[in-house]
This record gives structure tokens, C-alpha cells and sequence, in this order.
């Protein structure tokens, strides 16, 4: 492991990824695009007022999404980037803290936008991030087979269910178990949303059949419990900083449940992201040398997305106190 | 408009269908045997434990799904059945005003949920719902295409959310505005789901085309409409005999906007009824006299959809007080 030390958090070790996913990653000629690109799009559905907000946002997400997909032509980037700022911009306005004081308010919120999702039109009263995910949904429908669109509005569902879920349980996390939070992780950390919206970015469709193998269920789940952990190593830091965590975390879930100081369960979890790490990268060596050039192409696009992972948390996002 | 007389409820106007959906309704020569089979699965999956509560569920179930799908073989009936028993079973336990003061745990019981939905495996400790969920969508795989699949998760993830949704606004309705309810009666009374299962159960495959037709779509809301403002007619006058509502209505939502009293309300939603019926029969029979046959399938279908929500609130269920 390597250590990091970021304010008000001394010396805590990071996992060392140096043999699994070690960098320097992969990134697209499109980089710079996508943040213009993001840009414009916010000008049309104002999502975030705050300037600093919006450009610390639409960097990570350009350069985030500029690493997830190193190979993909313009279009694809640009919807995937505006999802992902969508997303992140949607969490961080009506989840995490905002939502814990009222619950039923951010339902309300959600109802708008289960209701494009399940095909209905934008109402009358329409606000800018109901015109934004109704862009997005339009553009994604024109792109996708009607199953690649279906699977991606699944997974938009679970993450804002998991938005909800996080402000429920933010008061009171004594209730929520760690087999709980696994399960929940991969949606509140978007990963499943990500994995959908490969095929659609780089246009390729991967057989039912492949898709239930356990090879490809099992890369894809530690692929994306990579992604959860290290965003929860990244994240405490970042929060505990500020003084009160806003969001779940899996290093405060383990202080409760093994009795250890934050040091210890800092370490814990960074040995699980290793672990992760391991599991991932002998899932795509195995995938890549099989004979199917589908699956081939499917392990590079889960690879890209750990790498993606791997460098967000390095991100002034995460150093933003 | 015709007059009922339940307990409490003084010769209130219900809608006047005998031109749209006069009755009486054709049935599956199946009905009894798949109460046969939901007494076997509720043995295999322990759902309900009231054997008064267990008997009338099945009982609507299996004589609603008789007359939603007359046609239909034996094992399409009963996979639309179990679904249907298993989610009106899981409003029942977890809904509506069980869950209105925890909502925190109901977002905790329905996580377990979206993780099945989701392509995850039964976690150790699973109950009896998410063992039954994991039995419907193991059988929805094998028989649908992998479109239908995600249509159908995507309607029962908007159900469980529409529960969610329900029990958060119930302690204070006030917040809920008209708009808002219409968008989410469809999934809470269930008939989007109904819709998307119906290609699965009598194999038939919509073209994406002609799903995002303006006919199908109008069509589809028309009936999904009607059987909302059917359900609330039907389960105020329930609700208000055991003295407190115990889910959002339409009847209550009007005699607040409208400032008018109960009977001039259950006019109004009759007459919205009638009118939801209107356009149904008139989006069946434009869709039932053009050239496609596929699109003439989907046109009855919607109709048995409709006439088995006229049926359901004759049911003994709606007059349980
Ligand atoms: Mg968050
Ligand atoms: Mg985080
Ligand atoms: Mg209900
Ligand atoms: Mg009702």
C-alpha cells in the first residue's frame, strides 16, 4: 500500500495498484471536446449554479469520461459525459446532506424523473433537469437497440433509488448491514450505469448468452466493487475534512463493525480494493485471450472503466475541502 | 353514472361503462387451475400468513389474470399471476400505511429488491419475497426476449418505487400535486407492468416502431388512466369505511383542489373515468381495424387489460371493510 495524507486525515494507506492498474492511463484525443461540449450542454439546462461547482464537475467528468473510453468517436463521449454530469450534478444537488432532512421532498424529485424514464413527456412545469434527462433520453434512444436503451434506464433507476436509499439511511446507518451496502455500492457509485452505457458508447452488443456467463458476471462485479471502494477511500477523506460525513461509507461501516480506529479499517478497505483489483485484471487477461472477439472487446472496455476509477479519485474533486 | 351503496359510503356515483366495457367479461377456461397453482406457490414462497387475507388475494388474482388474458396458455397465466400476487402482496406487507411510519426501512426492504432486479444473486439471508422475486425472474428470462426482460424489471422497479413514493406523501398529501399523482397512479395501481407482461405472456413482440407510435402511446395511457381512477373509486369507498385512507386517492386530491365535498367528487372522478374509457374504446377500435395484425393483437390485449380492471372492483377484495 501507499500512504496519502490529505487535510485533517494523517498518513492513510491507499491500496497499491501498481501491478494491477498502474497508470499512466490511456486517455482520448476528444478530451478537451467533451469539456467544451459540457459546457454548451450546461448552458442549455442549467444545472449547477455555482461556478466553481460547475467547472471542478465538467473537468472530472470530461477527463473521467475521456479515460473510460480512450477509443470513442465524438458523439458517443459527449452523451456519455452529459449523463455522468447529470448524475453527479442530480446527487449533488438533491442527495447525499440536502436529502436527508426530507426524504419525501427528493421522492418527489425522483417521481420526475421515473416518469421520462418509463417513456411519459416532459410536463408542463418542466425543470432543468427534467429537459436534461429527457435530451439525454432522446439521444440515447436514437443510439441504443431498444434493449441497450432499456438496460441503461434500469440502471438510471437504481441510482436514483440509491440516492434515496443514502439520504434514508444517512441519519441512522446503525440499521444497514455491510452485505446492505455492498449491494447498494456499485449503483450510488454509478458503475453499473457505466458498464451499461459501454456498448452504446463504443457500438458493439454483447450475445445474452455472454453476458449471463459467470465470466463476464464475475469481472463485472469486481470491477465494480473496485469502483466502490476506492471512491469510499477517496470520499472519506474529502469528507471527513469538511467535519460530517455526507454520504455512507464503507471505512466508517467497517470502524463500526470490526471496533478499530479509521487507520485500521482504512488499511482493510484498501486491501479489498487490492483484492478487487486482482480479481478484476484475471477476469480481463481471461476474457481478452478466449477466442471471441466480443468478449475481447468487452474485458478492454471493462479495463478502461477500473483505470477510470483508478485515476478519478486522484482528482481535485477529492482534494476539494 | 350508476349509484353503489358500500358501508359508510351513501349511494356514491360510479362511472357508467355499458357502452365502452359493457360485460359481461370473457374468462380463461384456466381460472381455477391458477388458484391451484397460487395456493402451491404461496406453500413454496410463505408470502402471506393471514389464510383470510391469503384466500382473497389469490382469489383476485386468479380470476383478474382469467380476464386479463382469456386466450392465454396455462404457463403465461401463471407467471403473470405470480407476479401480480407477488407485488400486490409486497404493497400489502411492506406498503402503504405499514411502511408510512418507516419509510427508511422500506427502502432498506426494497433494496433487496432492486439487487435481484438488478442481476444479483439471493444474498444468504433472503426472505420469502426475495426467494419468490428470484423464482418470477428466473421464469421471465427463460420465456422472454431479452427487450421484454428489461421492459418488464424497468415497470417493477417504478412499482417499488411508486410504493416508496406513496408512503413518504401519505403523512402529508399536501405536497402531492394533482400532476404529480397522474404520473405515478399507473405504476402504483400496477398497469404499466400489467401492459409490458402482456407480450410475454401471449408472445407477441411489438416493433419498437409501432410502440412509439402516438396510437399505442395514447392508447396505453388511456388505459392506464382508466384503471387508476377505477382502483380509486373502488378503494375509497374500502379505505373510508375502515375510517383512515391508506394509500393516495384521487377522490381526496379532488375534494381538496376543488373544495367540494365527497359526492361531488366521486362524480367528477366517475365522469373522468367515462372519459378515459371513451378514448380507450375509440384507441382499440382505430388500432383493431388497420392492417397490422401485430398491432390488432396488442389493441384486444389493452382491451382485456381494461375490462379486467373494470371487473377488479366488483371484487370481494374492494368490498372487504
Ligand atoms: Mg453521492
Ligand atoms: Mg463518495
Ligand atoms: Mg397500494
Ligand atoms: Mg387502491
Amino acid at each position: 500500500m501507499t500512504t496519502t495524507d490529505q487535510a485533517g486525515i494523517a498518513a492513510l494507506p491507499m491500496p497499491d495498484l501498481s501491478r494491477t492498474f498502474p497508470g499512466p492511463f490511456p486517455t482520448s484525443p476528444h478530451a478537451e471536446d467533451i469539456q467544451a461540449h459540457l459546457g454548451q450542454w450546461l448552458d442549455r439546462f442549467p444545472l449547477l449554479s455555482r461556478p466553481e461547482a460547475r467547472h471542478i464537475l465538467c473537468d472530472i467528468v470530461a477527463h473521467g469520461v475521456a479515460r473510460t473510453f480512450p477509443t470513442a468517436e465524438a458523439d458517443g463521449l459527449f452523451l456519455c459525459a452529459d449523463l455522468f454530469l447529470w448524475l453527479t450534478a442530480f446527487d449533488d444537488t438533491y442527495g447525499e446532506a440536502a436529502a436527508a432532512g426530507s426524504p419525501a421532498r427528493l421522492a418527489r424529485r425522483i417521481q420526475g424523473c421515473v416518469h421520462l424514464l418509463g417513456g411519459g413527456e416532459v410536463p408542463g412545469d418542466a425543470g432543468a433537469f427534467d429537459e436534461a434527462l429527457h435530451d439525454l433520453l432522446v439521444r440515447l434512444r436514437t443510439r441504443a437497440t431498444a434493449a441497450q436503451y432499456l438496460r441503461i434506464t434500469g440502471c438510471l433507476r437504481d441510482a436514483l433509488f440509491g440516492i434515496l436509499w443514502e439520504a434514508h439511511q444517512l441519519a441512522d446507518p446503525g440499521h444497514v448491514s455491510m452485505q446492505d451496502y455492498r449491494m447498494m455500492r456499485p449503483h450510488t457509485v454509478l458503475v453499473r450505469t457505466l458498464i451499461a452505457a459501454t456498448e452504446v458508447v463504443l457500438r458493439y452488443e454483447l450475445p445474452e448468452e455472454a453476458r449471463r456467463s459467470r465470466a463476464v458476471q464475475q469481472l463485472e462485479a469486481a470491477v465494480a466493487d473496485l469502483a466502490g471502494v476506492l471512491n469510499d477511500l477517496g470520499s472519506y477523506a474529502r469528507e471527513s475534512a469538511k467535519g460530517v460525513p455526507d454520504s455512507l461509507n464503507l471505512i466508517s461501516l467497517l470502524t463500526r463493525d470490526q471496533h478499530c480506529d479509521i487507520p485500521t479499517a482504512y488499511a482493510a478497505a484498501s486491501r479489498l480494493g487490492e483484492e478487487h483489483a486482482t480479481t478484476a485484471r484475471r477476469g480481463i487477461h481471461a476474457l481478452a485471450a478466449g477466442d471471441s472477439a466480443v468478449l475481447a472487446q468487452h474485458a478492454r472496455a471493462l479495463e478502461s472503466i477500473a483505470c477510470s476509477y483508478v485515476w478519478h479519485i486522484g482528482h481535485a474533486r477529492y482534494k476539494a475541502v
